[in-house]
């Protein structure tokens, strides 16, 4: 039995519209899809909107202990936006479609994996014949993944559980977005809008009137200082907000002083079963996380852990199968407080399924502490492998601890994300404060 | 203790942008507005849009025995709509809330009863400190309701659930609506296109090949012979069919030969409660319905109820509170499609609640069939009453049968709603059959 991973790492429900992202951001999405690999198993069959160097490809294959020639890797012809993305005509493709339904031949696929479940990897499953093998297929082929994923209607399901949410509103309307805007920051408080779908704190906006605010889940702050300029804001903003499409905008307080944590969860038909738990990094959006997150106590963590599961009990209940990160703040008063569910593969999800999972003998998982970054400025991945190895740095299985590679942003901006493995957060920061001084050749 | 019933009749997640209904729409929502006396108990507060005449408001309260004294009635100042309908700003007036809030003092309000828990009764509760007479307030506060209405939502919860749905998908662009209608009339069947949020059948429509085939469950049909009327139909109606706001459209095939039936519940904490079954009259869209119905086997009938329930709770599970009708089709070859669930007090609701629960003595409950039609023509609604009186066939508690004047519409099309309460159809139609028959005072 294999499985057939399709690395469609960037969908319309997660980024909106995909004409719009800039070059840059295509690009990104293209490496965010080789990182699929970190999933492959001997005799898997990958569908990637392009295949990267082999020296990535080996790296990630070595660690994870896969033998590349057992793989079958195929590629569509290019789409509409070019080659960096699956996009959903390349995913349409009759020939593609046949030499997909070759490379399947006699392989018995129990599991389709993908970024994110939506109505074109489904169309894909059934063209194929084996939409046994998407989890929550029937949920998916309807459209069931955007109600996992809509920060709207997560504020309804929250509530409806009895799981704590920031107080605010679900406005479809520019005049309620003004009025309850107005009436947060009038008492003082910061807000924080949210597109309904959006991934990373790339569709939030944090709005105050006080200038020393720093914002954390949203690139910036806009300052609004009155009613007039709320309204000004709502109405230059209110297209972007809702998606280009009335989609629904959600208005929250925005706590300051906070920490963001999340709950992953593998919802099967049984039970939303824990697959970990993280602190997210924002400075000021996603650029990494740390396991287990270090910002909460233990009983803070039961918490997370205890509401996450609510919440992916009441989709389960819809239907759905798959992961589903709760993600949450941790107020400054101590508070947790959840901010919304992704029902998809996470930025997150690797760490646990692979680099805890596959790669940690079992007697050291849970004796390991991870901290991810995307900020090692590099001349070349290929550089930063032959370093890490030459500093003594490069993850052994051995002891467990060491430097993974576990993202290649070089052609985007020049930095490659790693994870350091460690004993302990102290060790594994200074690890990862050493690597800026290492030399790395081109 | 006491109930405060908002008669919301018309709400925008109902019937979408209310300032586009006609003024016959209007008064009609006015009048259905009134049929919330039905709930009224002694001691009850009724906020309507306005009064009807004694005559109607005694009869309804003489027959479910209450006393009209011990009522409170509170009518808003006249809204941006006129008088007909509670819209948002009647229910948002500063003077309203103080005479309300003094009509409750004392009360002891312990539930609110409204036809639609939406955005605008949410706030009122809140001003007033009786959210928690709100069944599923936490839920309905965040938008959750528009959840269990949405029929994209519902067809991705039915499949979820492994509750039959018609084939079909949910259209986000004009593109796969056009080969989703094309690939179900290419196969020689009939389509349903169905708005997201709309009631009644008023937002669907059909699309047929075949001059023959007969709407129900929608205004009327629409011959596509080609894939260039398919893509003409598409641009022309696309602003409709999303609500003018880019709701998701749904696309089904359409059943002809087809029966539409109900399982009403009362969702609560504990469990979803079985209120009652029905099948719906559509001519081609509602004009009433009988209970329980005829035209599915026991069997069938079972699978309804089993069916609805698991909705029902799919639902609970999220935080729904309050009365869900899950709707369904019983197929020409026998099977049981379900098409959508109403979370709201629904057109039948009186008949199970009210005729049966307070009309009917406990021993003639489960031997009683009801037949309610919306087309009896009479100059008068009081005329009616008093036609029913003379010909001996008035509701005698007695018996526990007779004819009940359900609804009023005399001033929307010179029709009122009768319900008639016998021991079996052939009595209750050859009543029935009688009214017209009957010479009734203007």
């Amino acid at each position: 039995m294999a499985k057939l991973i399709i690395a469609n790492s960037r969908t319309e429900e997660m980024v909106g519209d995909l004409s719009l992202l800039t070059p840059d951001e295509r690009v990104a999405g293209g490496w965010g899809a080789q990182r699929l690999f970190w999933f492959a198993s001997d005799g898997d069959v990958l569908v990637l909107p392009w295949v990267a160097q082999d020296r990535y490809v080996d790296y990630v294959l070595g660690l994870t202990g896969t033998d590349r020639a057992s793989l079958t890797l195929v590629v569509p012809p290019t789409g509409y936006l070019g080659e960096e993305l699956l996009t959903p005509d390349r995913l349409a493709d009759e020939g593609f479609r046949a030499r997909l339904r070759e490379a399947l031949a006699g392989k018995g696929i129990d599991r389709i994996v993908t970024a994110y479940d939506d109505a074109y990897v489904v169309d894909l499953a059934k063209h194929l014949g084996i939409e046994h093998a998407l989890p929550g297929f029937a949920f998916s082929e309807q459209g069931g993944d955007a109600l996992v994923n809509s920060k709207a209607a997560f504020r309804a399901v929250a509530a409806g559980v009895g799981v704590a949410i920031a107080p605010g509103t679900i406005a479809g309307r520019p005049e309620l977005a003004e009025s309850t805007i107005g009436a947060i920051l009038g008492r003082g408080d910061s807000v924080i809008v949210k597109k309904e779908f959006a991934g990373g704190g790339f569709g939030n906006e944090i709005l105050a009137t006080d200038a020393t605010v720093r914002p954390a889940g949203a690139r910036n702050v806009v300052l609004l200082a009155d009613a007039d300029a709320i309204k000004a804001y709502v109405a230059e903003k209110w297209s972007w907000l809702t998606g280009g499409r009335d989609d629904r905008l959600v208005i929250e307080q925005y706590f300051t002083g906070s920490a963001t944590v999340y709950a992953e969860f593998v919802v099967a038909d049984d039970a939303s079963h824990l697959l970990g738990t993280g602190e997210i990094l924002m400075e000021p959006v996603a650029i990494g996380e740390i396991v287990p997150p270090r910002s909460i106590t233990p009983e803070q963590h039961v918490e997370l852990v205890d509401a996450g599961r609510r919440l992916c009990d009441a989709f389960r209940g819809l239907g759905y199968r798959g992961n589903i990160s709760a993600d949450a703040i941790r107020t400054g008063d101590g508070r947790i407080v959840f901010s919304e569910t992704n029902g998809r593969l996470t930025g997150s999800t690797h760490l646990h399924a692979v680099l805890r999972d596959r790669m940690l003998r079992p007697d050291f998982r849970g004796e390991r502490v991870m901290v991810e970054r995307a900020v090692w400025s590099v001349p070349s991945f290929e550089g930063a492998v032959d370093a890490l190895v030459a500093a003594g740095l490069a993850f052994d299985p051995e002891t467990g601890t060491g430097v993974v590679l576990t993202g290649n942003y070089v052609p985007v901006n020049g930095k490659v994300m790693y994870c350091v493995v460690g004993k302990d957060f102290e060790s594994a920061e200074a690890v990862a404060a050493s690597l800026a001084g290492l030399a790395v050749a081109r």
